[in-house]
């Protein structure tokens, strides 16, 4: 069997296109059904399946996942993996969307948060009328926004973030102590996965780094909502990028380190608990307090 | 100070518009603002007021809830507040809808779960262009929703719904042992609540009941959406017919308890535990797992 692919490099996409006889965004319509396959929904059995173009030329390839045991909200839709994927891999701006079914308002509103939301093109390939792209500004008409909240130079979400988070200490008898460590390598790896995430509505940044039983580590940064309740869990967002890796079973994932800040409003540790107890019970979770800005808070060097 | 006021009677409602010289219709956005003074987001800041007109004449109100220390998929926006309202005064139909400010995508979707949803009629007091009723087709075109999923015949969101769950028993020595209990009533009440529970896409259906210092009972229903994550969970619910009723403080809230199946792919009782503990550390929560239709399962009679 061929490992799953989750993401297209903008070379392949063009010859694949050409071969075709298609342009690129032609090309996306064509991989949704293969898109479907990876979905894993366990609760619904309803495969969504996403395929994105990023303005590098990458194609993103997104599936619904829904862990059962636990309550609804913590599903991950195909368009929300889709942009996880492409946030995992440093996609800046996604320009074409072509979907197996109508993205719900849960994801018209996620989808909120990029950069010229509303000039997505999207697509539904299973649409009763002729499948074609229209705007996003077409789906979710009157937005409530980024924009009705944020300055204009915040960072949106795929845009370079830093949170200038760290750890108190100093880098001789500080975190970095025992590199060689896999608690260490893992606090290291939330740290910045905490640095790099969105949650300008909060303040309360925070992320998560997971080891599988290879020892490979995959972060996941918490993006918000403007919306509040569409906000992507880093829990969730590290499973999309243990996924879009390859990872196979949730069972693979034996460690997890969530790192963000103390006494904070929206705090991750109990949900990030209850989320890793379901998808993968033997998973140990170690949660680490950051600090940000104030005197002795060290930024991980990487 | 006068007593929040959450439900305006018909009769007053009509009264109250003529008054004013308006349809009632009319009326609905002239009580946003006061509805927005209602809200609880002392996360955001941003009080979100909504104003529903219910088919049988009585006027709904809805405002935002967030509550710090947990994740934000927890909160409650204005508009589900509104309905969840409805749903426990027995509201059957919503037709028109007031807000404050531009309702989300989460929102659209949620809204979608009642019957004729596209039909609603929605007006933003805060839109830049003259402030005018527009159905909710107009705010989320090619919707996904019940229809993608749900036979025809299966009832809707504040529509009859009886899910014939009981305990497992007989009325004598079953859970109805000892009525004058506190426990025993909240338990009761919890059934009852999962029987009107809205879960047609899990099958896993679920209510909690909670009790305030004053030995009063607060039922909540658990509301699934088509879309899942924008689902309204049993503890929220409960706590929005807490406020409705005149609450104040959650800590008010001493004891709850969650009704259930056991070993269900929806389980509510960790995330339900994680919320009660965010809002009323002191409370007590307690769960039991009810059955369906099978030998020696006994229905509350009530
Ligand atoms: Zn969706
Ligand atoms: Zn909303």
């Amino acid at each position: 069997m061929e490992r799953p692919r989750f993401i297209i490099e903008a070379k392949e996409a063009e010859s694949m296109a050409q071969e075709a006889g298609l342009t690129v965004p032609q090309l996306l319509p064509t991989l949704v059904k293969s898109a479907q396959g990876l979905a894993r929904p366990p609760i619904s059995n309803f495969h969504v399946g996403a395929v994105g173009l990023s303005s590098d030329g990458r194609i993103f390839i997104g599936a619904n996942l829904e862990f059962p045991g636990i309550p609804l909200h913590h599903s991950v839709h195909a368009e929300q993996f889709l942009v996880t994927n492409a946030a995992v891999h440093g996609g800046r701006r996604l320009t074409h969307l072509a979907v197996s079914d109508a993205p719900c308002g849960h994801c018209r509103q996620f989808l909120q948060e990029l950069r010229n939301a509303q000039e997505i093109q999207i697509l539904i390939t299973s649409s009763q009328e002729d499948p074609i792209f229209k705007p996003l500004s077409s789906k979710l008409p009157d937005p409530f926004g980024p924009y009705d909240l944020l300055d204009e130079g915040t960072p949106l979400l795929l845009e370079i973030q830093d949170n200038g988070l760290g750890f108190l200490g100093n880098l001789k008898n500080g975190f970095v102590e025992n590199l060689e460590n896999n608690e260490s390598l893992l606090k290291i790896a939330a740290l910045e996965a905490a640095n790099r995430s969105h949650a300008p509505y909060s303040g309360c940044p925070s992320g998560v780094a997971l080891m599988d039983v290879d020892g490979k580590v995959y972060k996941g940064s918490y993006m918000e909502s403007a919306a509040y309740n569409p906000s992507m869990g880093p829990v969730q967002a590290a499973l999309v990028a243990y996924l879009a890796s390859g990872g196979d079973g949730y069972g693979g994932i034996v460690a997890a380190v969530l790192v963000e800040k103390e006494g904070v409003v929206v705090r991750q540790e109990d949900s990030a608990r209850l989320m890793l107890k379901a998808v993968s019970p033997k998973c140990e979770l170690r949660v680490f307090h950051c600090c940000s800005g104030s005197n002795g808070c060290i930024k991980a060097e990487t």
